[in-house]
């Protein structure tokens, strides 16, 4: 686990793969927009793949991310553990956001619709460039599934898995910024970075193409300090009522004991 | 596991739960409606939910299903085991088509698609009645994701649980019914039932409300069969293209070995 | 018309141009996919255009599909004329499958439908390469009407007409699987035949191409078979309730005699 | 055929069922709406059904549309046969159009979309209420091809056949106005009149129902005029090209001669 | 203000730019259209930019044309001023109809919505041809709320400003031919000029390019004389419900007197 | 104008109408929700309508907005006129939005995609509760151009003008809570205030309904400091390119200097 050394707000930011370089990478970038009174807890799951980029690793993610973030939960609040008020999900374009929202009782933010969300801010239509083609559906789903892909010019894969990023930083920027020169060309008028592995890259990014360029941590952080400051949490009425206590075979410390209901 | 005696095409059903009971049913109303060929074997995940009714049980479900389908895609052929020729997962509304798709080099079928392809079939506009209210957008999500929602006219739940739906059959089919012909008066001519532990109640669901009633499970069997003796499988060119070997830890069993790529 | 030797389940297929060696084409193409327990029936029409590629051959085409369809319906059964279980359509992007949906008392299969519902099987997003370009909006509106289209990528003319698709089957091919490949570079994972006399190339073109090809016939005859074992038929609540009587001029034989009404 | 007596722009209107009264009806009320230099054609078919309200109906009329325009469109031009400027296809959700647009030289305009037109120029959404309950879904899948559907509703039946409309033209105006308030309550602002059999009731109607209610046969007349003043007619350069010589058998009074083609 | 000599209905187009030369230009392309009984009178605001090309720009533009509308539709009505039976706002991808119809008792007609129509009359999808780039958005924007934008393939820019327009004729037509050209070649039928100072250059252009292309000027015509004569008008049930009295600073001459309400 | 006194970040409010009191109102709900280093900065119009209601009235307000939010942009920047950096329009269903991105260098939020916002991140579907029926389609044609309106289950008026909210705050609070159950029972999950007069009421409507209220305004701050925080601003590649300087009769104050270019 990864504290900054502030206070006020309690932001925990669950990494979607099992590599702590990683988590750091996403925690420096929220810390950089994070206002002054926000602390950010950055928590890397134990169980699940190094990198998500399949189906089939998508849904083990999901089971390492819904652990940890239950285990930091629903430990003891201490100095050094302090009550998380919001998480986001670093996983851009995965599941996972829907079962947190059930899990806890502070707010989810998912990078994926943050990034969405602060490119529509600030022009017209965008486009995201993310890893391999073949997230480019998973990605398209989930901005459908969340209402917002109407102003999305297009999705474009670098070819580059989640662990080739770091591997040759300059040539990942060069592909990143052709394939934005090409939505750019297309109509778009900002460009998401579709992996939360390019946290951090966004305003230089910026200043080389010459539009704006979002990162889905960055955007994510203001958007969950908003809705911790107006006291919002997620519905009960529907989706997301009260779960009843269920057998969770080999997950057994995800079962909700009997008596914990009303 | 539960094997009818037939032979020819074997097609694989994986129940979303761990209930061996509700995978009987399922594994019957298949073979009901199964080419005289057709062999139907169910298999039912040692880990995950007994039911599925929430995002955090459709995490966990999906890893039990992925693990049980490997284990058996991976098995031995033997006289008693086999080898698949399509899988049907049993899930409705559930996450798990597309991660499957991925595991097996045989074709796989939603039962949410395919009794949405059936009530299309014979009817212009269809209504899915379903367990749990809060179910509803998972299943209506599932059917935007799969290009299949169009002419879905409405999505209800009867409020019972799965695992609630067999303790008073008479007063499910009652409460089926009443949102069935609500779902009729409002537009639909045909109506989906919305969770495999429904199986088997379609025909005589249909002649008590005078239009037709689909059960995803037993609607799943043509199209699969249908797959198989065309040939067809999965497109390897896009999304399902082969994965790469990678650390998958907690689940070292679903890791690909090194050696195995071309 | 021409029978395949098999019983159990009795498929009749109904060409929408007079030519009887199309016929045979997609009769062929329906057996080699057939259940062991399936017949197919292969219909010509004797009225209408001996290929259909535009709005008034549509037309026209619709007429002689409706009278084959129904003297074949209406005729006394025998051994050599056994009673026909589903019908399948085989025109792509044709009008015609809504009015046999009225007019006879089984299943009803169109070729564009099916094939689009396997093609979603088997891979994310599908592209349909047909003859003439003129024909392209047909398809595009059958597809849309039909409630599979938002996962169809395009749809794209080879410039060749139906007639002329066999006067060089090499070229042909090519052809094709210039614009599968083109399809494919756009996104596409599956490729449609968009053309009942493409049946029987599916598998040849599939090797080819690296990716599924779909054929419509051979699509349509499982969904068929199933649809006749799960005892389904076309809702009578709506859209497809019973005709009234009603004056015909000029097509007298298709009049529903007042004394048949209940 | 029935001719108003005024000359320069010469409107060809065919009605879609073989009645004359019906015709008749039509011609007046296109005739009231019409600029001072238009002439109203009416053409009735001679095969087909006396009404339009099924599947295979609508197939059996679009030949009789088909076969009565192009006889006219090919008739000698005299004093009492004037050439038409513009074609009016009289059946609210019927087929027809599209087959038009290639048959003739001329603009063909579609009471359905004409009246969908001015419904969305004098109110921000607008319902459709029709005759029976069966037509809903060609209606509103003739208003989805058009793609004038977005701001439609609902589209509502009355249960009244095409034929009983002037039995008890009192309890007609009744049903309408019942469902037209209802459609008004649901958040329609313009009520379209969905039957050409209902042309010439739409000023009463709006006058009883508070908001404006329009008759497609009328709003059709000036748009096909000004088509005709502003020299458009159909494109010739996708879904319209030029047809080519084709065997029509049982139709061959529609074949255009080998000699034709440039 | 600009008035031609004829009578019977007098339609009013409103520019949308303080350009007399333009409203001339707009004046003089309905004229050549418009029924022999139709007089066109041109107004032209007096605040407001000179040309509408920016967000702001149309603001400001829509204030003056609002102004300019409501002064003419109070003025006593004259021989010199005959009352105005129908409104044409004539400026492309502009806001402003929906003011005028709740300013004024009588039809109001805007081009962007009146090209679309007459474009979809005459092909299967149509493109749109404009000036600079950045007013795309605005286009498509205003073509989706009308409910016309289904069909629509592409808007595109030819970078050339509204006031440039006129600078070199034969270099904006080669411009607007290339950009049509590629529409045609990327599935559109038809095209659209999308400019009201381009008013009057459709038919040439249509020669030109060997498709038909529409002017928003002229389309707009023949459906305001149409609405005139169906007597439709405005809506007052929901959107466009009368105003009540309201202080409007600045704006005083707009105020309605608390004694006009009824 | 009305400052609150802390330092750091500084967001300027505009209201849309001319209450100074409903200004104060604003920035009360702003103030309570900002983080602890940002000042609010609120700004009335001088022009325009007292309340916005009709489309006569956006179009006058949104000059009156761009004039005072011009004005206030380009004063010297003193301590107590510190430079803003960013701007909310606290209009619902108003247009505005668009033309201060061309006018400002800093980031825009406008608190209708605000509350969409917020309302998708605590809940599956949405609704809005709003004033007049009349601008219901406003508000819904603003939440479709800004690609937020997937999720919007229903808009609802109460029938309540603006200035008619603070009458009798009781009867507005049981007003609204009507129509949000109405709209929960309906499947929303969360409510959504539709007018900026309505700020402050959020908290405590959430508890009396039992599900999120999200009121627009307070939506808005967070995601304004998190666009600053970022360092992003309006693109200026497409849509809002930088204005050239243009003639503006009645709005002199407003044009852009030669000189300013570069």
């Amino acid at each position: 686990m990864s504290t900054s050394s502030r206070t006020g707000i309690t932001l925990g930011i669950v990494n979607v793969n099992t590599s702590a370089t990683m988590t750091q990478t996403i925690v420096d970038a929220a810390t950089a927009v994070a206002a002054p009174d926000t602390t950010i807890v950055g928590v890397t799951p134990t169980v699940g793949p190094e990198s998500v980029e399949t189906h089939v690793e998508a849904a083990l993610s999901q089971v390492g991310v819904i652990t940890a973030v239950h285990r930091r939960h629903t430990a003891p609040i201490t100095l050094d553990t302090p009550a998380i008020d919001a998480w986001i999900i670093a996983g851009y374009g995965d599941e996972g956001r829907e079962a947190l929202q059930e899990l806890v009782d502070v707010p989810v933010v998912d990078i994926t619709e943050a990034a969405a969300i602060a490119a529509m801010a600030v022009g017209d239509r965008y486009a995201v460039v993310t890893t391999l083609d073949r997230t480019v559906p998973m990605i398209r789903g989930r901005l459908e599934l969340a209402g917002v892909h109407d102003r999305c010019v297009s999705v474009r894969g670098t070819g580059l898995g989640v662990l080739e990023l770091e591997e040759d930083a300059e040539r990942t920027d060069e592909l990143i910024l052709d394939l934005a020169g090409e939505a750019l060309a297309a109509g778009a008028e900002v460009v998401c970075l579709g992996c939360g592995g390019m946290a951090g890259r966004a305003r230089e990014l910026s200043v080389e193409l010459g539009a704006p360029v979002v990162d889905g941590v960055t955007a994510a952080v203001g958007i969950a300090e908003s809705l911790v400051r107006q006291g919002l949490t997620t519905s009960r009425v529907g989706t997301y009522a009260a779960r009843s206590p269920k057998r969770l075979s080999g997950f057994e410390e995800l079962e909700i004991p009997e008596t914990e209901l009303p």
